[in-house]
Protein backbone atom coordinates (compact mmCIF):
# COMPACT_ATOMS: atom_id res chain seq x y z
CA UNK A 1 0.00 0.00 0.00
CA UNK A 2 1.32 3.30 -0.64
CA UNK A 3 -0.52 6.11 0.33
CA UNK A 4 -0.25 9.57 -1.72
CA UNK A 5 -1.64 11.52 1.27
CA UNK A 6 1.10 10.27 3.35
CA UNK A 7 2.09 13.29 5.54
CA UNK A 8 5.57 11.54 5.78
CA UNK A 9 5.72 11.96 2.25
CA UNK A 10 7.41 15.79 1.45
CA UNK A 11 8.16 15.37 -1.85
CA UNK A 12 6.95 13.64 -4.65
CA UNK A 13 9.53 13.52 -7.60
CA UNK A 14 8.27 12.69 -10.66
CA UNK A 15 10.48 11.15 -13.39
CA UNK A 16 9.43 10.35 -16.63
CA UNK A 17 11.65 8.50 -19.06
CA UNK A 18 10.23 8.14 -22.71
CA UNK A 19 11.39 4.56 -24.48
CA UNK A 20 11.09 2.31 -27.53
CA UNK A 21 7.66 0.99 -27.24
CA UNK A 22 9.43 -2.43 -27.89
CA UNK A 23 11.46 -2.18 -24.61
CA UNK A 24 8.97 -0.42 -22.32
CA UNK A 25 8.34 -3.29 -20.30
CA UNK A 26 12.12 -4.44 -19.99
CA UNK A 27 13.18 -1.05 -19.24
CA UNK A 28 10.56 -0.78 -16.10
CA UNK A 29 11.49 -3.89 -15.24
CA UNK A 30 15.55 -2.93 -15.36
CA UNK A 31 14.86 0.70 -13.55
CA UNK A 32 12.90 -0.63 -10.77
CA UNK A 33 15.27 -3.56 -9.87
CA UNK A 34 18.06 -1.55 -9.83
CA UNK A 35 16.42 1.17 -7.37
CA UNK A 36 15.20 -1.19 -5.30
CA UNK A 37 18.87 -2.16 -4.95
CA UNK A 38 20.37 0.88 -4.16
CA UNK A 39 18.30 4.27 -3.84
CA UNK A 40 15.31 2.73 -1.84
CA UNK A 41 18.02 2.62 0.67
CA UNK A 42 18.85 6.56 0.90
CA UNK A 43 17.30 8.38 3.71
CA UNK A 44 14.37 10.21 3.43
CA UNK A 45 13.01 7.68 0.44
CA UNK A 46 9.95 6.48 1.40
CA UNK A 47 8.39 4.91 -2.32
CA UNK A 48 9.13 4.50 -6.23
CA UNK A 49 5.85 3.51 -8.07
CA UNK A 50 6.37 2.47 -12.04
CA UNK A 51 3.52 3.26 -14.68
CA UNK A 52 3.69 2.26 -17.71
CA UNK A 53 1.86 4.86 -20.13
CA UNK A 54 -1.05 3.06 -22.36
CA UNK A 55 0.29 4.24 -25.74
CA UNK A 56 3.69 2.23 -24.72
CA UNK A 57 6.25 5.29 -25.00
CA UNK A 58 6.67 5.91 -21.51
CA UNK A 59 7.71 4.92 -18.22
CA UNK A 60 6.25 7.20 -15.01
CA UNK A 61 8.14 6.71 -11.82
CA UNK A 62 5.94 8.40 -8.72
CA UNK A 63 8.53 8.55 -5.85
CA UNK A 64 8.14 9.80 -2.16
CA UNK A 65 10.70 11.54 -0.43
CA UNK A 66 10.66 12.86 3.07
CA UNK A 67 11.82 15.90 2.34
CA UNK A 68 13.27 18.08 -0.60
CA UNK A 69 16.31 18.65 1.54
CA UNK A 70 16.57 14.56 1.49
CA UNK A 71 15.95 14.79 -2.34
CA UNK A 72 18.46 17.37 -3.28
CA UNK A 73 21.38 15.00 -1.16
CA UNK A 74 20.53 12.01 -2.91
CA UNK A 75 20.70 14.09 -6.38
CA UNK A 76 24.02 15.78 -5.55
CA UNK A 77 25.81 11.80 -4.69
CA UNK A 78 28.52 10.55 -6.98
CA UNK A 79 26.50 7.08 -6.66
CA UNK A 80 23.29 9.07 -7.68
CA UNK A 81 24.89 10.46 -10.85
CA UNK A 82 26.03 6.64 -11.79
CA UNK A 83 22.81 5.84 -11.05
CA UNK A 84 21.07 8.15 -13.87
CA UNK A 85 23.90 7.52 -16.06
CA UNK A 86 23.12 4.09 -16.14
CA UNK A 87 19.49 4.45 -16.69
CA UNK A 88 20.19 6.39 -19.56
CA UNK A 89 22.40 4.16 -21.42
CA UNK A 90 19.44 0.89 -20.69
CA UNK A 91 19.00 -0.08 -24.25
CA UNK A 92 15.72 1.79 -25.30
CA UNK A 93 15.80 4.65 -23.76
CA UNK A 94 15.69 7.69 -25.16
CA UNK A 95 14.99 10.11 -22.36
CA UNK A 96 14.38 11.04 -19.36
CA UNK A 97 13.16 14.12 -17.37
CA UNK A 98 11.89 15.15 -13.73
CA UNK A 99 10.11 17.24 -11.85
CA UNK A 100 9.35 18.18 -7.85
CA UNK A 101 5.95 18.24 -6.66
CA UNK A 102 4.30 19.06 -3.27
CA UNK A 103 0.53 16.94 -2.64
CA UNK A 104 -1.67 19.95 -2.61
CA UNK A 105 -5.61 18.06 -2.00
CA UNK A 106 -7.91 15.35 -2.37
CA UNK A 107 -10.66 14.76 -4.33
CA UNK A 108 -12.90 11.40 -3.79
CA UNK A 109 -15.51 9.47 -5.55
CA UNK A 110 -18.93 11.41 -4.85
CA UNK A 111 -22.22 10.00 -3.79
CA UNK A 112 -24.37 12.93 -4.50
CA UNK A 113 -24.80 15.32 -6.69
CA UNK B 1 -5.91 7.88 2.17
CA UNK B 2 -5.37 7.49 -1.47
CA UNK B 3 -3.75 3.91 -2.69
CA UNK B 4 -1.50 3.85 -5.38
CA UNK B 5 -1.86 0.01 -5.48
CA UNK B 6 -5.22 0.19 -5.10
CA UNK B 7 -6.37 -2.84 -7.17
CA UNK B 8 -9.51 -1.42 -7.83
CA UNK B 9 -7.55 1.41 -9.97
CA UNK B 10 -7.18 0.39 -13.51
CA UNK B 11 -6.43 3.05 -14.68
CA UNK B 12 -4.05 6.05 -13.82
CA UNK B 13 -4.98 9.73 -16.00
CA UNK B 14 -2.22 12.32 -15.41
CA UNK B 15 -3.59 15.79 -16.18
CA UNK B 16 -0.44 18.29 -16.25
CA UNK B 17 -1.66 22.17 -16.14
CA UNK B 18 1.03 24.92 -16.92
CA UNK B 19 0.20 27.75 -15.70
CA UNK B 20 1.22 31.61 -14.51
CA UNK B 21 3.27 30.64 -11.50
CA UNK B 22 0.80 34.01 -9.49
CA UNK B 23 -1.81 31.49 -10.13
CA UNK B 24 -1.05 28.16 -9.43
CA UNK B 25 -2.77 28.43 -6.13
CA UNK B 26 -5.90 29.66 -7.10
CA UNK B 27 -6.22 27.55 -10.84
CA UNK B 28 -5.59 24.13 -8.10
CA UNK B 29 -8.12 25.60 -6.24
CA UNK B 30 -10.47 26.29 -8.46
CA UNK B 31 -9.81 22.66 -10.91
CA UNK B 32 -10.61 20.71 -7.18
CA UNK B 33 -13.50 22.58 -6.42
CA UNK B 34 -14.96 21.61 -9.87
CA UNK B 35 -13.95 18.06 -10.05
CA UNK B 36 -15.56 17.72 -6.52
CA UNK B 37 -18.50 18.72 -8.03
CA UNK B 38 -18.67 17.25 -11.33
CA UNK B 39 -16.27 14.11 -12.50
CA UNK B 40 -16.43 13.08 -8.87
CA UNK B 41 -20.03 11.64 -9.54
CA UNK B 42 -18.98 10.13 -12.61
CA UNK B 43 -18.86 6.03 -13.18
CA UNK B 44 -15.88 4.55 -12.50
CA UNK B 45 -13.93 7.83 -10.76
CA UNK B 46 -12.28 6.74 -8.04
CA UNK B 47 -9.98 10.03 -6.80
CA UNK B 48 -7.99 12.85 -7.87
CA UNK B 49 -5.15 13.94 -6.07
CA UNK B 50 -3.90 17.54 -7.05
CA UNK B 51 0.10 18.21 -6.87
CA UNK B 52 1.57 22.07 -7.29
CA UNK B 53 5.25 21.84 -8.69
CA UNK B 54 7.62 23.35 -6.34
CA UNK B 55 8.63 25.51 -9.27
CA UNK B 56 5.37 27.11 -9.46
CA UNK B 57 4.88 26.16 -13.04
CA UNK B 58 2.22 23.37 -13.19
CA UNK B 59 -0.49 21.30 -11.46
CA UNK B 60 -0.57 17.53 -12.23
CA UNK B 61 -3.84 15.62 -11.31
CA UNK B 62 -2.90 12.18 -10.43
CA UNK B 63 -6.23 10.56 -10.90
CA UNK B 64 -7.15 7.03 -10.47
CA UNK B 65 -10.34 5.37 -12.41
CA UNK B 66 -11.84 1.70 -12.47
CA UNK B 67 -10.70 1.26 -15.43
CA UNK B 68 -10.07 2.89 -19.21
CA UNK B 69 -13.69 1.47 -20.60
CA UNK B 70 -15.21 4.32 -18.10
CA UNK B 71 -12.69 7.06 -18.37
CA UNK B 72 -13.43 6.83 -22.23
CA UNK B 73 -16.94 7.04 -21.73
CA UNK B 74 -16.41 10.10 -19.21
CA UNK B 75 -14.06 11.71 -22.26
CA UNK B 76 -16.54 11.20 -24.77
CA UNK B 77 -19.68 13.05 -22.73
CA UNK B 78 -20.57 16.51 -23.39
CA UNK B 79 -20.22 17.59 -19.92
CA UNK B 80 -16.66 16.85 -19.48
CA UNK B 81 -15.83 18.70 -22.91
CA UNK B 82 -17.42 21.62 -21.14
CA UNK B 83 -15.46 21.26 -18.52
CA UNK B 84 -12.04 20.88 -19.89
CA UNK B 85 -13.39 23.93 -22.10
CA UNK B 86 -14.11 25.96 -18.95
CA UNK B 87 -10.34 24.71 -17.39
CA UNK B 88 -8.74 26.14 -20.50
CA UNK B 89 -10.29 29.26 -20.40
CA UNK B 90 -9.50 29.70 -16.74
CA UNK B 91 -7.02 32.79 -15.76
CA UNK B 92 -3.48 31.63 -15.99
CA UNK B 93 -3.99 28.10 -17.23
CA UNK B 94 -1.77 28.15 -20.53
CA UNK B 95 -2.00 24.42 -21.68
CA UNK B 96 -3.54 21.51 -20.03
CA UNK B 97 -1.83 17.74 -21.31
CA UNK B 98 -3.21 14.30 -20.41
CA UNK B 99 -1.87 10.95 -20.80
CA UNK B 100 -2.77 7.41 -19.44
CA UNK B 101 -1.19 4.84 -17.52
CA UNK B 102 -1.32 1.50 -15.67
CA UNK B 103 0.87 0.52 -12.67
CA UNK B 104 3.49 -1.66 -12.90
CA UNK B 105 5.78 -2.35 -9.61
CA UNK B 106 6.36 -0.52 -6.66
CA UNK B 107 9.73 -0.26 -4.18
CA UNK B 108 9.23 0.41 -0.82
CA UNK B 109 12.12 2.10 1.39
CA UNK B 110 14.48 -0.70 1.70
CA UNK B 111 16.27 -1.80 5.36
CA UNK B 112 19.33 -3.61 4.45
CA UNK B 113 21.99 -3.41 1.40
Amino acid sequence: MIDITDPAAGMVQLVIFTVDPARQQQVAVAVAATVEQTVAHRPGFLSATYHLSLDGTQILNYAQWASKKDFDAFVADQASQNTRAEFAALDGVRSTTGSAWCVHRTVTAGTAR
